[in-house]
């Protein structure tokens, strides 16, 4: 490595813990509440395009997933849907509020080994209330130096962060199982990036697969990291 | 002053620029959308205990104040309310999503003046999406060197923003229209807290104000500040 490794910093969501697995099981059960007014298939086309639409208004996160899931409801039954079933979507959404923080394996053991050796960070898009629960009720928070939560990931933010909370870009890594908001723009800033993809990602974080370079390697589990320093 | 006064920091809602009148005028709306099944004020009261329960799931914000609206709707009217009435209802906490950024008198004025002259700061606490789109709305973005969106204001908090941004508490100063979360927290840790009131405050920022000390002010408006330096 040219430069100094530094900062190792870590996206959240499917990076340290599950999290699109309550997405796709509460999207399961909206589809079951649905099942009178809309096809499964029909119905996941419209509630994602809802949050592909709402994503300026309501950002990431529970809330406006909730929100986007009422919105199609309405939307796919022509007004119709019985506020029972409303009911229930709002349930739904108060659920995975409350899911709890399921490590995903060796992470605890992976940032037991970098601590102390490198500045560690978080950095994650979403509501700024849910990751906040998340990082506490891990139990990995005392191993963070840094925990940003940021509303885009985008180059510019990578930089800003890697400035602010370290040695700059060129001295620091992302990890994460997003190509298109944790490894791609930190690759542009400059920083190493880190891809550990997850079994299960969501459509609007799919992107292509970054060229063969330095700075770029693509792992199957977060402990390879180690492999790296 | 015997600490050299080296940065200023403000709230924003309702101490840059006008907020709780959208908040206000959406319950008015609820309540005569609610009229068939409750009695306003006993709507507003059950509509605050829900925000209240809510806050430790959803913090503070548009979105969980939607969804709070949502609840108290399903629970004064025993799950009877029509789902025209929560569809009007989303619609509200959409408009307040997309409400335009009213700056208070002699905001802009104050700001300008003080820029370069100190390090200045926004920190408030909400939505982290909804208030990062005001901050860029209200044109005010460039006159800040640092926007802090937290979800709790604890006299930790302040402690740890004012040494992370500035010289520490002993040289900063908060500026906003709680004293349950600007002031008082902000004096606690050590720094000078200076309160101006709005006519509109939320029933959960309510406190009792502080005892006469050096470091408390209280102002009309916000260019009052001025005269302290």
């Amino acid at each position: 490595m040219s430069h100094t490794l530094t900062t190792i910093a870590f996206d959240a969501d499917d990076t340290l813990w599950h999290n699109e697995q309550y997405f796709q099981l509460t999207q399961h059960h909206f589809k079951m509440l649905l099942a009178d007014y809309c096809e499964p298939d029909h119905l996941a086309e419209r509630l994602l395009a809802a949050e592909k639409r709402n994503l300026s208004h309501f950002g990431y996160g529970v809330k406006g997933f909730t929100l986007s899931m009422i919105e199609t409801a309405f939307e796919v039954s022509d007004g119709k849907v019985p506020s029972s079933v409303i009911k229930q979507i709002m349930d739904a959404g108060r659920d995975m509020l409350a899911a709890p923080v399921d490590l995903l394996p060796g992470v605890a053991d992976t940032l037991e080994t970098l601590a102390g050796k490198y500045k560690l960070a978080v950095i994650t898009k979403g509501d700024l209330f849910d990751q906040e629960r998340k990082v506490a009720q891990s139990g990995l928070g005392d191993f963070f130096d840094v925990v940003e939560i940021v509303s885009e990931k985008e180059t510019s933010t990578y930089t800003r962060i890697f400035r602010a909370i370290g040695d700059g870009p060129e001295h620091s890594m992302m990890v994460g199982n997003s190509l298109k908001s944790d490894v791609i723009p930190a690759l542009n800033a400059g920083a190493w990036g880190v891809y550990v993809p997850h079994e299960l990602t969501w459509e609007l974080e799919h992107a292509e697969e970054p060229s063969e370079q330095e700075r770029y390697k693509k792992f199957e589990s977060l402990g390879d990291v180690l492999s790296l320093i």
